[in-house]
């Protein structure tokens, strides 16, 4: 009988947030996190640079996610190809996916340094996603403020949607960006 | 004869800053920067909690300055009243502080750190300028996305000024809310 098991990765990802959760980030071990899942500490470093990546290797996925659609986006203004990048970006956010990310809010939340690095992550965000749009010929300042209102918007609704927020991501991020759009009316 | 001797805690931050440039921040001690100005330690305390605050320790009042305006500034849309805000926090940068900002910049820039500390101190002054909105009567999502869209033009315009942008600081930022204005047109 062959059995469905998620992949090593998955299953480290998992049982580290169960071990921050329940324990929290301080206190937890790499070595704890891969006796949880019966793999070397070894194996644990083969994919994730530390105990604290674990929380944050989805942001490269994502970014790629907007970048590649920042540079695909049909003609339009900063604003427009802007909300297309981060309406791309929420495939990697399925419903199901809702209760990992709420855990892992939760544990983000409980740690100044966790969240100062979810910060950065969300500035390499946005000088990425600044970067694409100069890519294909928006000038300065328009590209940088199009692309901080962006990860602004990806950040704030994303934070909702980890609430209690019942609507999905998209639609969240579209009242945000509709917002926006009216902020300077 | 009296002589003009600037108070303690400037000479301690200007000392501070000096010895994070020549030798870097990670290789700094509280104790030298103290014996730099000719205090104790105990002193040093009394004005900074650690040796990080020392580069923070003007954020407090940059928000002080933010929420007061952001409270006075007549009626208006929540971008024009976030304007206000802003400038209104340039009489913290004035002219002769360039030079002061350009080498703390230089400090923070090489130390991620920093740089995370600095991004936190970000998020909590649009923190506080959303609130301050609020208060007055502007509504969600309007509230956070205008305050966060200010702190960022603040933020880029601060970064500019610090490196060879010739503009006041003032200039640069009234640059930036027209762009922010003109994004979505």
């Amino acid at each position: 009988m062959v059995r469905w098991e998620p992949d090593t990765r998955e299953r480290l990802r998992d049982a580290a947030l169960e071990l921050y959760t329940a324990q929290g980030f301080d206190d937890t071990t790499v070595a704890q996190i891969a006796a949880a899942v019966g793999v070397t500490e070894r194996t644990f470093f083969r994919h994730f640079a530390d105990k604290r990546e674990v929380l944050f290797g989805g942001s490269a996925i994502l970014q790629q996610d907007f970048v590649d659609e920042a540079a695909a986006a049909p003609a339009g203004s900063p604003l427009e190809i802007v909300t297309s990048a981060v309406l791309a970006g929420v495939g990697y956010f399925p419903e199901e996916r809702r209760a990992y990310s709420r855990g892992r809010q939760a544990v983000i939340v409980a740690n100044r340094e966790l969240q100062e690095r979810e910060l950065s992550k969300m500035a390499t965000l946005a000088a990425a996603l600044s970067s694409a749009l100069r890519d294909r010929g928006v000038t300065e300042p328009a590209a940088t403020l199009a692309a901080e209102s962006g990860v602004t918007v990806f950040r704030l609704a994303f934070e909702a949607w980890v609430s209690d927020d019942p609507r999905t991501l998209v639609e969240i991020e579209l009242e945000l960006f509709a917002a926006l759009r009216g902020l300077a009316a």
